[in-house]
């Protein structure tokens, strides 16, 4: 690939990042799942193989979506998190859902979603610092 | 897999349909490229090959994203027109682009974009009502 991939299309450029059925699966889970650990991952209902797992979170971090830092709690287990470039995927993941409310057989137990309708406004803004305090915080506790 | 594939997550139905790199594409060039034919998406920038088109171009129609018709002009020809269906796609593709204009190596000359920039409003329902109109308006022709 160039420098550019296949193409410097900004639609090109993210489906390059995150066009598979997995990136976007770990960024929602970070995003809604609590999840922070390679195990957690594992556990969610599409069931990730843990080869994959690996590649995707590699690929994240080093896009700079996802940082890996020590656990404080466990010394060898790794906790990850979102970037602001991660947190930023927040509009994506909404509009995909709200695409998928309309057009595709969305699980009962998934409405009322814990993911937000997307409204392109203050509900997004919102869940965004939400992101931010839980992600870019948690990685720099305040003392 | 199972009706709801690996499971009936909003996030995961919309992955599962268009979470690889090449369908969103396609997509994308129907909606701003102006292209109908087969041939038409074989030339853009990435690349596409004519096994993942044909693949590709099927699963779409299968969904009832995208619809065949003969080509009045010359009838061994297929055209391809996006669904309403297809056409609310594109705010998954203007948030993907906007991500892209702020953290990707967008090439310059997709800037000013024919890809809108997404507000949430007023601008993406006037663009949805263009494609309607190209889309949905070129399968009937008025008489």
């Amino acid at each position: 690939m160039s420098k550019h991939g296949k193409s410097g299309c900004p639609v090109n450029l993210g489906l390059e990042l995150f066009g598979d059925p997995w990136t976007l699966l770990i960024v929602r889970d970070l995003m809604f799942g609590g999840k922070r650990h390679f195990r957690d991952f594992l556990e969610s209902e599409e069931h990730i193989s843990s080869n994959i797992l690996t590649d995707r979170l590699r690929l994240l971090t080093a896009q700079g979506i996802v940082t890996r830092t020590e656990d404080p709690a466990h010394t060898q287990r790794v906790l990850y998190h979102l970037t602001e470039k991660g947190i930023a995927l927040l509009p994506i993941l909404m509009q995909i859902s709200e695409w998928s409310y309309r057009y595709a057989p969305v699980d009962e137990k998934y409405r009322p979603a814990a993911v937000p309708r997307a409204d392109g406004g203050a509900d997004t803004e919102a869940m965004m610092a939400t992101l931010r305090a839980q992600h870019l915080g948690e990685r720099h506790p305040s003392a």
